[in-house]
């Protein structure tokens, strides 16, 4: 994603926005920061925000370097169908963190929620809206949140060990051994 | 466990231990310091070090007011062979997070681990002696130690995001329902 939006007059645009972004979620937390009090903050119109960044946690990803669109995520997941979900978001989840660069935004996330109530606040908001909101809809059932919450906690506990603790059975591992394990027990939660 | 162990002269041998034990695991960390050298710091026989609390896991675990001894907690989880292996290691795993007192512990190791790379040895060094080396030979196979880290990473995913981050999905659902959908998942990884 290049540095478009330089207007005439040498005024950034886009940059202006994720500043005020990363200034508006870092002092307000991330439910209370709005689309609104980001644009007002960066001086522009709300529709401007949406332009470039769509969505609330779509900017918030932006503004933290995450390389996923929230939004889009859910059909690159489920687009051969739920009975192979479990294998690309297994995939996805591990090739975002094996990727030094983009790895790094998902380290300092969950360091900041163990670190500080916001930090926390962020991973359940982030999260809670920008992965259950989407993802559970799609696998239906009245326990629907509960699972894809099961199989997101496992994804997460495996990059705890892998990435943070460095659990030499699980570091040393190659990543593809790690997703041909995980994936079918991710797609259980998904299946029933 | 009472306060046994102290002795005519008003020289409590138990308690000497125990401080030199959180000295020497504080100041070297959980792989350098030894039984020996806190005998030593304690100014007591080795012998008595393991006479009073075991071996040198189950001298951090009491050391850090850990609610299991390593040592016995393999055969716990296996009194009734490996079939039901899985029910057992998730619900003594939730049991104690979901006492107020003996998550505390838990909760600051695992803190721990994310704030510092001693934190992070302890729970390499620990875990991987105290729990790998004693569940991995019961179940067999040549990747033993990785299903049984990926059961461990699943349980640990959902504590973080239960306990620590406080993922409404989660964190309001009863325990024995968790415990009932997570069982099955830790099962199939001692399984196959």
């Amino acid at each position: 994603m290049g540095r478009t939006g330089r207007r005439p007059g040498g005024v950034d645009t886009r940059g202006s926005i994720l500043s005020a972004a990363r200034s508006e979620f870092g002092n307000k937390g991330y439910h209370q920061a709005t689309i609104r009090s980001i644009a007002a903050e960066a001086g522009v119109d709300p529709a401007l925000v949406h332009h470039y960044f769509g969505t609330k946690e779509d900017l918030f990803a932006t503004s933290i370097d995450l390389p996923l669109r929230p939004t889009e995520l859910a059909d690159t997941v489920f687009a051969d169908g739920v009975e192979s979900a479990g294998m690309r978001i297994t995939t996805v989840f591990f090739t975002v963190w094996e990727n030094q660069e983009t790895r790094s935004p998902l380290l300092a996330m969950l360091r900041g929620a163990f670190g500080t109530e916001q930090g926390a606040e962020i991973l359940r908001e982030f999260f809670g809206t920008a992965m259950l909101g989407r993802v559970a809809p799609r696998i239906g059932g009245d326990d629907a949140e509960l699972r894809v919450s099961l199989a997101l906690s496992h994804l997460i506990g495996v990059a705890v060990l892998r990435y943070v603790i460095g659990f030499p059975s699980l570091r040393d591992v190659p990543v593809d051994q790690l997703i041909a394990a995980i994936a079918p027990r991710v797609q259980s939660y998904l299946d029933s």
